[in-house]
C-alpha cells in the first residue's frame, strides 16, 4: 500500500505550546516515522513554522486535527509525496 | 521495454480537491512508483503546482486524463525522461 | 570501442509533436540508454528544449535525422562526451 | 521510544564561560550524543551563538536548565526533530 | 609511473569540423580514457570550447598536434593534474 | 569519554613563523588527529588565519598555549564540537 | 608519522616553462601523491596559478626549491593540512 510518505506544511501558531510540545504530539501519530519543525518567523503573538512529516501512509486529516488541537492553523500544504518511492521534486530549466 | 520514467508537469488547479487528493489519485495509476506535488503559487481561485511523477513506462494520456478529471489543466510539460537509464539534465556552460 | 557517450543539444521545435513523442522516438535509437528532454522556453509557434542523450557509441547523424523527421532543428551541440570513461566538465578558476 | 533527536537553539551569553565550557557541560547531559556550538556575532558584553544538539530522547527542560546555569538565555528554538527517523527540513518552491 | 591525468584546455576552433569530430579524434589518442567538449560561446566564424581530457600519462604535445590538425588553436591551459592521485583544486578563503 | 572533537579558531599571527611551522607544532599535540590552517587575509605586519583542529578530547588550554608560544593570538573561538558524535551545525530558515 | 598532507600555494610564474612542465617536476618529488595546477590569471609577461599538492609528509622547502628552479615565486601559502587525518576547513557562521 503506497500512501502519503511526506507532507510539508506552513503553519501559524501561538508562541505556546512551543515547537517542543508540537514535536512530541506529532511524532507519535500512527504512520509517522519522524517530524522536523523549523521556525520561519516570529511575530508579537504568533510564529510561523514549517512542519516536515515523513512516514508510511500518513493521514492528513489526523495530522490536521492534531495541529488544530494545539491551537494552530495550516496556512498551506507546500509539498506532498506519495507512492512506493519517495520522489524528490526536480528543478526545471525555467526556475534557474 | 524502456518507456517514460519521469514527467515534470506545471499544472493549474482550483484549491479543491487539494494536493493531498491529487497525490492519492496519481500515485495509484499503472506504472507510477511515486509522485511529488509541490506548490508554486497560490491565487484567489487557483493555485499552480509542480507535479513530478516517476515510474516505469508512464502513460502520459492516462496521467493527463486523471489530472483533467480532478478539474485541473497541464500548463506545460517541463521535463520528460525516457529509456533504460534515468538520465539527468546536464548544466551547460552558457547557462552559468 | 569507446564512441560517444553523451550529447547535449539545444533544439528548436514546433509545439507538436510534444516532447513526450520526442522521448519515445529518441529513446529507442540504437546505442541510446536514456534521454532527458527539458523545456527552456515557449514561444507562440515554437519552443526551445535541451536534449541530453546518454548511451554507448551514439550516432550523431542518426540522432540528427530523427530530430529532423520530427520537424525540429538543432541550434547548437552544447556538450559531447566520448571515450571509455564518462568525463565531466571541470569548472575552471576563471569561471568563478 | 522516539523522543527528540535534534534541537537548534539561538542563545545569548556573556563572554564567559566560553563556548569551550558550554560544550563540556552540554555534551555530558543524559541522551546527548554530541553538540555543536557556533559563534553568530560578538558584542561588547555578550555574544550570540547557535547550539545544535543531537541525541536520543533529548530533554528540553534539562538542557534549558544547564544553559540558564551557565548564565545564558535561549532567544529562540529554531529547529526540533523528533521520532524514529531524523527528518531533514525540505526546501519548498516558494523559498527559492 | 604517474604522468598527467587531466588537462583542461580553452580552445578556439572554426565551426567545422564539429565537436562531434573533435571528440572522435581525441578520445582514441594513446593514454586517453575520455574527453568532454563543452561549448563556451559561438561567434560568426569561430567558436570557443572547453576540452577536458582524462587518462593515464597524457601526452600534451600529441594532444596539441591533434587539435592543430583539426584547424583549432589552444588559447590557454586552464588546469593540469598529475601524479598517482587525481588531486582536485581546493577553494581558498580569499576566493569566497 | 566524549570530549572536544573539533575547534575552529580565528587567529592573528606575525608572518613568521609561517603556517607550515604552525601545522607542524599543532598536529603533534596530544589528542590531535589533524589540522587545517587557511589564510584569511594578509596585512603589512600580520596575517589572519583560520585554524580547524580535529581529534579526540582536544585540550583547549594546551592548544592556546602552543599558539601563544608561536607568537600568535586567538581572536575568537568560532566553533566547538564535543561528544561521542561529531555534530555539524544545521542551517536554519532565518539564515537563508 | 603525520607530516604535511596538503599545500595550496598562490604562485607567480613566467609563461614558460608551462604548467605542463611544472606538473611533471612537482609530481615526482618525494612524498607527493598528486598535484593540481590551475590558472588564475594571465598577464603580459607572467601568469598567476594555484598549486594544490597532496601526499604524505610533504617537504615545503623542497617544493619551494623546485618552484624557484622553474623561475617562479610563491606569493602566499593559502592552506596547509597536517596530521593523521586530512581535515577540511569548516565554513563559519560569520563567513555566510
Amino acid at each position: 500500500m503506497p500512501g502519503i510518505r511526506r507532507m510539508v506544511l506552513d503553519v501559524l501558531k501561538p508562541h505556546y505550546p512551543s515547537i517542543v510540545e508540537f514535536s512530541k504530539k506529532l511524532s507519535v501519530l500512527p504512520g509517522v516515522s519522524g517530524v522536523n519543525l523549523s521556525l520561519y518567523e516570529v511575530d508579537q503573538q504568533t510564529e510561523t513554522i514549517k512542519i516536515t512529516i515523513e512516514g508510511d501512509d500518513l493521514d492528513y486529516e489526523e495530522i490536521k486535527q492534531s495541529i488544530d488541537n494545539l491551537g494552530a492553523v495550516i496556512h498551506s500544504i507546500d509539498e506532498i509525496v506519495a507512492g512506493h518511492k519517495l520522489v524528490e521534486e526536480v528543478e526545471t530549466l525555467q526556475e534557474r
